[in-house]
This record gives C-alpha cells, sequence and structure tokens, in this order.
C-alpha cells in the first residue's frame, strides 16, 4: 500500500526535512518591520524554488506590500488549497534570546529534540510539514493523491494587508473543495485537533498628545496635563471589576456555548492550573463568571500588547512628557462587528480625552470570529487521519489566536478550511527562544500524508 | 569704581566668555548613562583647570560615582559657597533635535541670539555665568570682593547619590556664610528672582511581572494576567477625581500658604494660560480648588514620567508581555517625608498586586522640601544687585522644581542657600533642543558682579 511506503519514506528522509527548514528559518523574514523587505522576499523565492522542484506551477505574485507565493500541482479528485504564512514575528527583546533567532538549530532538551529559532513553530516549520508530506507522495508514487494548490503569504504577522484584496482578485485561481491550513497546535501533548471555532482581532494603538513638547515635571508637574495619566485612567477603566469590557455594545454578538460543545469542552481534559503554572501565574485573570476554557476560545478579550511614554532609559528623568501611547488588541467572538467596536473603542477614548489634548489611532484594523462547517467529508476524513498517528483520537476545538484567512476562504471563496497544526503550548511562538518539538515536525509531516490519503478515498 | 569697570570688562569679553562655555557644552556629561561616565570625568577636569587659571585652589575630588570640583579663592569679608552642577540630562528623543545636542553654537533666533546644545542652561551655562563674573572681577581688580568657594556636582541629574556622604565628610571646608546657587530661573522676561521655596523630590519605579515570559495575546489573552493592565490600574488609582492623591498620608506635612504669601503671589503677574498654552495646553490639570501658582510652586504632585512595556516598535505584535514599568516623581512640600511617602507607595501597589504578580521597586529615593530663611542680609543685598541689573525689581518666589542641594546646605552645614539663576521658560531645559538665551547668559555674568559686590559692602 503506497501509504505505508510513503510513512518510511518520510521517516528515512527526516535528516534531510530537517535541514530544509533550517535554512528556511535563517532567513530574516519579519513582516512588520520595513527594514526585513527583501528578506521576505527571499523567503517568498526559496518557497518558489522548492515547489518547482517538486513539480509545482509555482510562482512569486507581487502585492502592495510582501509578495504571496501560489504554486499548483496537477492531480485528480478531491482539490485542497493549503494556506501557510512565511513572515515571522520580530524578535526583541533580543537579549532574552539563548541563541541567535535567525541561526536555528536542533537541540537536545529535557523534554526531547527541538528545532530552535525565530518561525520554527509560528508559522515556517508548521507549512513545511505539508510541503514534506507532498515531497515524499511525490517522491514514491510520482503524483499527489488528490488535486493540490499553495497558497502562502508574507504578511500574516503585521495584520494581513494585502490578503484579502488578493483572494478577490484572484478568487477562481485558489478555489477549491476544501482548504488546509497548518498554523494552530496540537491540543495535548499527544492529542491533535481541527479547529472549529476562531476568535477574530480587532487592533488598535492609541497616540495621546498632550503638551507639544517633552516638560520638565518640576517646573510643570501638577499644573500641565500628563499624557500618561490621561492613557493609563482609558486603559484602567476599559474592564470592570468583574472583567467584563466596558466598551458600549461590545458584547453585541458574542454567543453563549451550545450545551453540546458546553458538556464536550467540559470533559476535555484541559488542567488550567497548569497551563496558568507553566507561564509562572495561578489565577485566571478574565471574566469572573466564565471558565478558563471559555476565556481562551470563546470569549472575548482586551488586551494591552505594548505601552510607551515619557522616559524608558536607565535612571531616572524628570520629565513630562508630550506623548504617551498603547497598542490593544480585541480577540472577538461569534458575529462581534470590528468596525462597529473600533467606533465604540474610539467614541471611549474620547469620552475620557481632556479638551486640551488629542488622540490619534493609527491602526483600527480588524477581523471577525470565524466558525466552520463540519459537515464536509474532508473533515471527518482528516479527524480519521490524525486519529491513526497520534495515541489520542483527534478533537474538534477552539482557538484563541486569530486566524482571519478561515473567515476569508468562507467569505471569499466559499469554502470551509480545516485548522490543522502541530505545535505545542510550550513553542514560545512570538517569544524568545521560539522551538518546534522535533516530533512535532516529524509527526506532522506523517499527518498531513495520512491526511492527503484519506481524502483520496 | 571697580564695579563699572567689571562691567565693561565683562561686555568686552563675552565672545571669550561664550566660546569657553560652548567648549565645555562640548562635553557629554550624562550622569544617568554609565556610558558616559568619561565625559563626566573630562567635564570635571575642564572645571578644575579653568578655575585653576582663575587663581583657584581647586581639585577633582572622588566619589563612588562621578568627581566633584572644589575650589577656593582667597578674600575677606563675607564668605559664599557656589554651587552648581556640571551634568547634564539624557539626549533623547534624539531625532526631535535640530542639530546634534552635543554641538553647540550660538543662533539668531525670532527672540533674539540664544547658545543652543544640552546643558546650555541647564546647569553648565548658568554655572559659568558665576565664573565669568569671577574671571571679570580678578582681570580688572586682581581679587574677589568677597572671600568664595566653589562646589560643582556631577550627579545632580541623576538623584545626587554621592552629595551628602561628601558634604558630611567634607563640612568644614564647604562651610561658609552663605550658599550661592544658579540653577533656577527668572521669575518674568526681565524679573530676576531669588528662590525661598523648593518642591522636594521622591523618585519611584515599578516593575510589574506578571508571566515569566512574554506570551502569545492569542493563545493566553483572556485567562492570563497582563502586568500592562495591572501596573495602569495602579497609576490610573493614584489620582482622584479632584486631583488629590490618594496615597494614605500623603498631605501629612503639606501647609497652606500664609496669607502674606498667598497675596504677595497673588499680585505677581503670573499668566497660567500663556504660561500653558506656551506648551499648547489650555487647562490646569492639578487640584481643582488650587491656583496654577499654587500648583506648580506649593503643592505636592503626582508624575509618571515614563511607562514601559510589551511591544513599542513598528506595526503590531500580539505579545501578552511578561514585564512592564513606570518612572514615577512626586514633588514634595512643607514637612512631607519621603520616606514615610515611599512605604506608603509600596503598600498601594503591593495592595492592588494580584497574588501571582510582583513588584519591585528599584529606586524610591527622595529629598524633602526646602524653605529658607531670608533674614541673612545677603539675600537683601543681592535682591538689590540684581534689581539694578535687570528692568524690573527682583522678587522672592518658590519654584516647582526640586533642588535638593538647598536643604542639604541648611541641614548638613547649616547655612541659608540664596537660588538665583537667569533661565527663561522656553528653554526646554529636559527637552530637545535646549538652549540659554545669550541675554540671561550676558546679564547673568553682570548680575553676579554686582551681586559680589553688594556683598563687601
Amino acid at each position: 500500500m503506497s501509504l505505508e511506503k510513503v510513512l518510511a519514506q518520510i521517516d528515512a528522509d527526516l535528516e534531510n526535512a530537517t535541514e530544509r527548514l533550517l535554512e528556511l528559518l535563517r532567513i530574516q523574514s519579519i513582516s512588520t518591520d520595513p527594514a526585513f523587505a527583501e528578506e521576505c522576499d527571499k523567503a517568498a523565492d526559496w518557497l518558489v524554488d522548492d515547489l518547482k522542484s517538486l513539480g509545482f506551477d509555482a510562482s512569486k505574485r507581487a502585492t502592495p506590500g510582501h509578495p504571496m507565493v501560489v504554486g499548483h500541482a496537477k492531480g485528480s479528485g478531491q482539490h485542497a488549497v493549503f494556506y501557510g504564512h512565511y513572515d515571522v514575528q520580530p524578535v526583541d527583546p533580543i537579549d532574552l534570546w539563548d541563541n541567535p533567532p535567525f541561526e536555528p538549530a536542533v537541540e537536545d532538551t529535557a523534554k526531547g529534540r527541538v528545532i530552535r529559532g525565530r518561525g520554527s513553530s509560528d508559522d515556517k516549520g508548521q507549512l513545511m510539514t505539508f510541503l514534506e508530506a507532498c515531497r515524499a507522495w511525490i517522491a514514491v508514487t510520482g503524483s499527489l493523491p488528490i488535486k493540490v494548490s499553495i497558497f502562502f503569504e508574507g504578511e500574516e504577522e503585521s495584520g494581513s494587508p494585502s490578503l484579502v484584496p488578493f483572494m478577490r482578485e484572484n478568487a477562481e485561481e485558489l478555489s477549491a473543495d476544501v482548504a488546509l491550513i497548518c498554523d494552530t497546535g496540537l491540543f495535548g501533548h499527544e492529542t491533535p485537533a481541527i479547529v472549529t471555532m476562531l476568535r477574530g482581532l480587532l487592533a488598535e494603538e492609541i497616540v495621546i498628545t498632550g503638551p507639544d513638547k517633552d516638560l520638565h515635571s518640576g517646573m510643570f508637574g501638577g499644573l500641565a496635563r500628563n499624557p500618561i495619566h490621561v492613557l493609563t485612567k482609558m486603559i484602567a477603566g476599559l474592564r470592570d471589576e468583574t472583567g467584563r469590557i466596558t466598551l458600549p455594545g461590545f458584547y453585541d454578538g458574542v454567543p453563549e456555548l451550545s450545551d453540546e460543545i458546553r458538556s464536550q469542552w467540559q470533559n476535555l481534559s484541559f488542567d488550567h492550573n497548569k497551563f496558568l503554572s507553566d507561564v509562572d501565574l495561578s489565577l485566571p485573570a478574565g471574566e469572573i463568571d466564565r471558565t478558563p476554557l471559555e476565556m481562551i476560545w470563546s470569549r472575548p478579550t482586551c488586551e494591552v500588547n505594548g505601552i510607551s511614554g515619557g522616559y524608558e532609559g536607565e535612571g531616572f528623568k524628570t520629565v513630562l512628557p508630550s506623548k504617551a501611547s498603547a497598542k490593544i488588541s480585541f480577540r472577538l467572538v461569534g458575529t462581534q462587528d470590528p468596525d462597529a467596536i473600533h467606533k465604540s473603542f474610539v467614541n471611549y477614548v474620547n469620552s475620557l480625552l481632556p479638551p486640551d489634548c488629542s488622540a490619534e489611532f493609527p491602526l483600527g484594523h480588524g477581523a471577525a470570529a470565524s466558525q466552520m462547517s463540519i459537515s464536509h467529508p474532508a473533515f471527518e476524513q482528516a479527524r480519521a487521519a490524525l486519529s491513526d498517528e497520534w495515541p489520542n483520537a483527534a478533537a474538534y476545538v477552539g482557538c484563541g489566536g486569530s486566524i482571519p484567512i478561515a473567515g476569508h476562504f468562507k467569505e471569499i471563496l466559499g469554502i470551509d478550511a480545516m485548522l490543522i497544526g502541530f505545535g505545542r503550548d510550550d513553542d514560545q511562538i512570538h517569544s524568545p527562544n521560539e522551538k518546534y518539538d522535533l516530533e512535532c515536525f516529524h509527526k506532522g509531516i506523517r499527518s498531513w500524508a495520512r491526511v492527503l490519503a484519506a481524502m483520496q478515498e
């Protein structure tokens, strides 16, 4: 049977597959920082070359931002379009990395072998699991079990500004029966998952300006308005004592869990004490009447991702600053409308703004939450295939992160997306010392090989 | 009469005096940043050499931090010790400077000629007014009208950690009849002032740690404690709706103004609308039942001087940070006790700290406020001399800034300090594009020449 040979080929080729991933990880494709634009381009070229070597009709496609990569393999039967992103998060604080973030390596750790480096888990390591599965199928059988298209983005970590226009312009070319997305994690250490519920994201930045220059806090302090005070008051007021977000209309469109999902989640072995203690915390910090799993999967949130103002260097400086700013993200669920919440947020900020201060909102873009329909047969085919590979059966789960691409596949192309990924909670994505377990990479490749076989049936 | 010849000498030598100041301004003596330690040392050497060239018995004196400069001139009659500081503030944000901060120059502006550069007003330009007055007296008469000692510090902008120990150890050598301090401003554009009321300063830093690493806000947001939320809530709660600081015991020792001072201040032509509109503000932001002059001179304050946490770079990063921090200064008046307020602040922070977060307080040092006694005859002598030089008569005023040295002269050496300075409100000290009006430098030198003459009488 072909699948057995393909799996054997994957096992035999693991070292080469790892080397290929390390090569891609060395490319510093940080999309949010314009200084790394050439590196993003280089990553796109690398992927185009790799796809061509597999026989894909692949090309780099220009956008106003970083390029897309699109490729098509010949094939018959079901048609799947696979999505991943080749861009990565910034690396600061750089001094907390044990090794340089773009000098990836395989390391032996107490918990097993890991591939260490920026992007190893999010998302280069994950997208390569699929390409390596294709490579093995082609090596063994000369073709793929189903028809496959590839769609890689280079702006996922910076708000995906080119994504929707590109999908609209190329809707026909990108259409398929089902979308495959590899940018999520396992549910448990050895429990695979298909995500069917994704939170949306509204990204905001506020910049408060008070005096037109930095002032001496001795000369002006007590009389002149300090924009840090204004900003902290706004942020402190965004949540009430029970953890609810106070913006008017914020909870419009937030659904309650169905009894079925609620009872399914109660049966999942989610140990929130361990989840928190792994990061040195102990107390759930969200709405007091919600369970920890609801807090991260099904409830909307408001998090300050960064704050800045005045003197932040060593020592002390008695400055009363001209400006203070914060970056704030809202995770959205159900049918919460990012545009309506942006307006509510702007109104809230303006209502607390003293008349002689000003507020700017440089961001304010977002994407609504997504809920997959699992009626397409590919969902059960994939769930069975994943269950074959891993010790525990695969589960349909929610996801706290925002992967707007899943919603775009539905809205623009009319197809459901299967979010299957092999990251683990301790991968430290977006943080220093990001890693991807070698086991996840290996079994991820084998999982996709199985999913492709199952979809052929 | 000697004074007339001395004033003529000052006028004739102004260009050379300016060149000497520019030379001192080129030395990058930022005391708060250890990277500039050598530059601080260089500034001290420069001053020792200049004092020696005037015939002072001068030397650089080691401390655990940056060195002091002490010098003595022979003389008789009243003995004055003059204090200034040769260190300067950091220069960030560097991109807001029109010219490099340590490449000073004389510029023509719409408001007259100015000496532009870091330290031009605070405090190198000011301390040089006194040395230039001494230089002119010595050039014309071969000696000074009174006995003069010099005491320069190099850590004023970084909390003066070595000052008190040094003054205690060298109390006898630094003692005099009266202290002269040149680190303040004119009261009005052409109205000189002697400051007799100085606010104290308590400098605090809080560092809040939540999770032990930066987290992905999608994966953890809503469940994990965000230290920026904790910090902003603490800061927002430091003041109530009326502008009062909420720390228990904070107002212990805050005196009400005497009727005499209150009526004197009411007669001063302080235009708070102009003071605020000059920095693009319009509304007093302090306690609602206090006058603007009280807010900056006689009431205690709490200002956040800097805040930092999470992602502060370009673009957006969905991080839930491990740490958030703020630098906070309290200006103190009357007999407010910095140690007691530090304790109250620590208690307040801890009372709002979730059990699984921690708070550190790396600073927490301070100095109480000072109130000069003006009974020493030198005060009236100086006030008359200043009134002779400037179009308007000199006034006794309060000062919002904290110049703890004045209190130390009283407590350690038992002598009152006369704070006489020639800065203007638009000097942008501690800010980009700091300047010192050439007129202030010139008339400042002439003012000290007159004060020395008056003290001889």
